[in-house]
């Protein structure tokens, strides 16, 4: 193989004009997100739709096919990094191409419609300003999950797009192990949480102490703020908008200084990982997140597994207590327990780390119904308030509180849920292993000591980006695949037996 | 002319396009001065330029030319919408066309580097940091004006950027006017000045309260914060990131509230210019501002002719003096007097509006002479030092108070200058127009009723957007070209027998 094959520099070469493209779109979404003034919305949506268009071009353009086709015959070693781009140059332009562009148009314009008859419906709480809405992206989804082409399920071609090679199959299978074994913590996690008040926190948080201490356990776990920075929004993300350009965002409640505290946390766990990335392999496969289920993974690893844990408010309460003197009354076991508490609720993104997946069964076999033919749409809300209440033993009064909370299904986000719960299966499997590697793992966390944990992460799952796929990736990192037993290992430990 | 004419539209849609793609620009170098970790210059320097160099090839491809020719034989009325954009099309695919792509690339990347290390070389004072970046950007700026091509001196082709229609010479005329009746002024000014302490209002000024006080005036002259916002940056501007989007920023010295408002009127005078410009010819000749000269004439206007005047601190002592409670013991005349103090000193954003112009004929002279090869831009610092203690009789130790002070050649703007005592000139000529319309404006203004002056403003400026050449723009609002007797008049009124 030539130093430079000609076919595979022109597909870099685009793939660079794309990423410079793309990310002035996630500029602008940053932007809009944080600190576009109102009246520049119109110009905003418009220029977002037309980038977007362009990228999209620039991508599925037939030369883009042919210079992947050669690069095929081209003889790269299977373990080659330009091996690794060409798999997931060629998925992503087969998934690109297959749709034909009238679909393409119609799901676009469905789903600007549907969004803003999901905010009316939400808001109103009434499921049927919704439901014509939901039958055509649920019927457009289809059509989509027919074009992509699929072995079992056309719920598989959807998740595919979040998940690559995840199966509705291998999902059943996991969850059916999952939800008797979480059922069964449930009830002695409830009964000690009981001794725990709700609000037993709650009091005067200032906005800027907040953001001094978040800031401080960003920079304690590693995120490099000269390559990234925190700002304030409605809905929290992490966004990249360049290599050594990484921007998370959170909301603040100046009663409780968790809110904030966990949303970093949980976002800086992204943002660790896109900071670990290859920046060398910037807008390439090898230089992008596996899946998002790794990227979940990631997050809830340092949200949960490090942040919630008792060792990490005994090292951490003395210094929250410089930001916010009112925390002295309590003792660290007291924030761990605040931190660890868990009860049902009907809000999926206010759910503990326990139920929340509860919420994910939920709306993994509803979707699947859905996809498969099995559910008409107008059943929805009965299905959903049934099997809630079976899961979570709440009844459902409200659509608005129910089948209406989440905006995924709005913006035609099928199969997009279980990648939540494979995140917190991942990271529990990771910190599993990372300690079976460092037995000293532990009491370096105890001791606010992150850099081995980070390390092993950098070397196992980020500097890899896409170079194994995401079951793969996990395989290699820990010796098998994504397993329940860890992460319910993990919560007997912390919310029954710790 | 039928209703759409194809070839028309064609350019009007083409103006869409790169209105989206160089807003994202404008959006990018926003935030690489407001908010970019330092990680993310490398990347975002090679994507301006990337973006950059795609609008040029958008602008200046070969079917724009032909659009263009057949709208030229398509018999547009004279004075129609039509023809004034094809007008100011015509002039700018010109000059573009005569750029080779690879110049505006190479141009970009200099100038992205070049801005850094200005950055590094003004805060270690150390002109050999910036010198090979500023030979670079005056060598592709001499590339620049021979491809443009020039009657007189290539100065005028890379003027011609900013000031549409000014040639060297003319500004020669203007200034050589100019110098010995500024002369004639800053004696008696001085003299008067002397009786107000520089330091008079020294104090302590809290940052929130300086931002607060300074959004009340720029909501009270018609700045629009739902179409805009204040940022902090090192160099204060203001960008236009689409219709309804003007960010306006500034910085902060937390002994002198003087340095921030100031900041903020001029930015917000160019800011209502941005607001005021006709959302739906966006994008397009007509929705853009006349030139450098007029724009800063807004500025200016606002800056001095509103806010330095005796009458504005009658009315906005005691609104001050609530968010600056130590202002109590001053009068408004004494505030006036130190708005309107002469002194000559080294740094040009911080001149006072008499000898501000003494910073620009030397900037001038200087250019002047390193664009017709006259200076090498190693003898830059010797040579500024030498005709600034000429100018101002001040002698300059410090490269940083000298040659490295201004932004302007690191983002290679060379012919620039100029405009700012055009500006001047201009606000002068046309609030003399104004009170002449109105005999009750200056009464009204006393009372902080600026409605009528703005409307004037947006009447006679502002809405024509590029209607006419700057020239004709201020021949039609004040009956003459610009002159340089009303910006004498004003000073000698205010500072001398005011």
């Amino acid at each position: 193989m030539p130093a430079a094959f000609a076919p595979y520099s022109k597909l870099r070469k685009r793939a660079r004009e794309i990423a410079w493209v793309s990310g002035a779109g996630e500029m602008l979404t940053w932007d809009l997100e944080t600190y576009m003034p109102p009246k520049a919305l119109g110009f905003r949506a418009e220029q977002l739709a037309h980038l977007g268009g362009y990228t999209h071009r620039l991508f599925t353009a037939r030369k883009v096919g042919d210079w992947l086709s050669a690069c095929e015959q081209g003889g790269f070693a299977p373990d080659s990094d330009e091996a690794a781009n060409l798999r997931e140059w060629r998925r992503l332009y087969d998934r690109a191409t297959r749709l034909p562009a009238r679909l393409v148009e119609e799901f676009e314009r469905t789903r600007a419609h549907a969004r803003e008859a999901w905010k009316e419906a939400r808001q109103q709480s009434d499921f049927q300003l919704f439901k014509p809405h939901l039958e055509k992206l649920v019927a457009l989804s289809r059509r989509k999950a027919d074009c992509w082409g699929f072995a079992e399920s056309p719920y598989d071609a959807l998740a595919e797009g979040y998940e690559p090679g995840i199966r509705a199959s291998q999902l059943r299978t996991l969850f059916a192990e999952l939800r008797p074994a979480i059922a069964a913590v449930l009830g002695p996690a409830l009964e000690r949480s009981a001794a725990t008040p709700p609000d037993l926190l709650h009091g005067n948080y200032p906005l800027a102490a907040q953001q001094a201490f978040n800031q401080r356990v960003a920079e304690a776990i590693g995120f490099d703020f000269t390559a990234g920075r925190i700002d304030t929004t409605t809905h929290p993300f992490c966004a990249t908008l360049g290599p050594g350009d990484c921007r998370l965002t959170t909301r603040y409640n100046e009663h409780d200084f968790t809110r904030s505290l966990y949303g970093i946390l949980h976002e800086a766990g992204h943002g660790l990982y896109e900071q670990g990335l290859p920046a060398e392999h910037y807008g390439t496969p090898l230089g992008t997140a596996a899946s998002l289920g790794v990227h979940e993974s990631q997050s809830r690893l340092w949200e949960n597994h490090v942040g919630r844990s008792p060792a990490f408010w005994q090292h951490w309460h003395p210094v929250a207590c410089e930001h916010f003197p009112e925390l002295k009354r309590f003792t660290p076991a007291q924030l761990a327990a605040v931190a660890n508490r868990v009860s049902p609720s009907f809000i999926r993104t206010e759910a503990d780390q326990l139920t929340y997946h509860l919420h994910i069964f939920l709306r993994f076999d509803l979707e699947l119904r859905l996809m498969e033919g099995q559910l008409p749409v107008a059943d929805v809300p009965a299905y959903w308030n049934e099997e809630f209440e079976k899961l979570l033993g709440l009844k459902v009064t409200r659509d608005a509180d129910g089948c209406l909370q989440d905006i995924h299904w709005s913006i035609g986000d099928f199969g997009y849920f279980p990648t939540y719960t494979l995140g917190s299966l991942n990271a529990a499997q990771l910190v599993h292993r990372a300690a079976a590697d460092y037995p000293a793992l532990e009491s370096e966390l105890a001791r606010a000591q992150y850099g081995t944990l980070l390390s092993w992460l950098r070397e196992k799952v980020h500097r890899l980006g896409q170079r194994y796929r995401p079951q793969e990736l996990i395989q290699h990192a820990t010796g098998e695949p994504t397993r329940a037993a860890y992460y319910l290992d993990y919560v007997r430990r912390l919310l029954v037996a710790g």
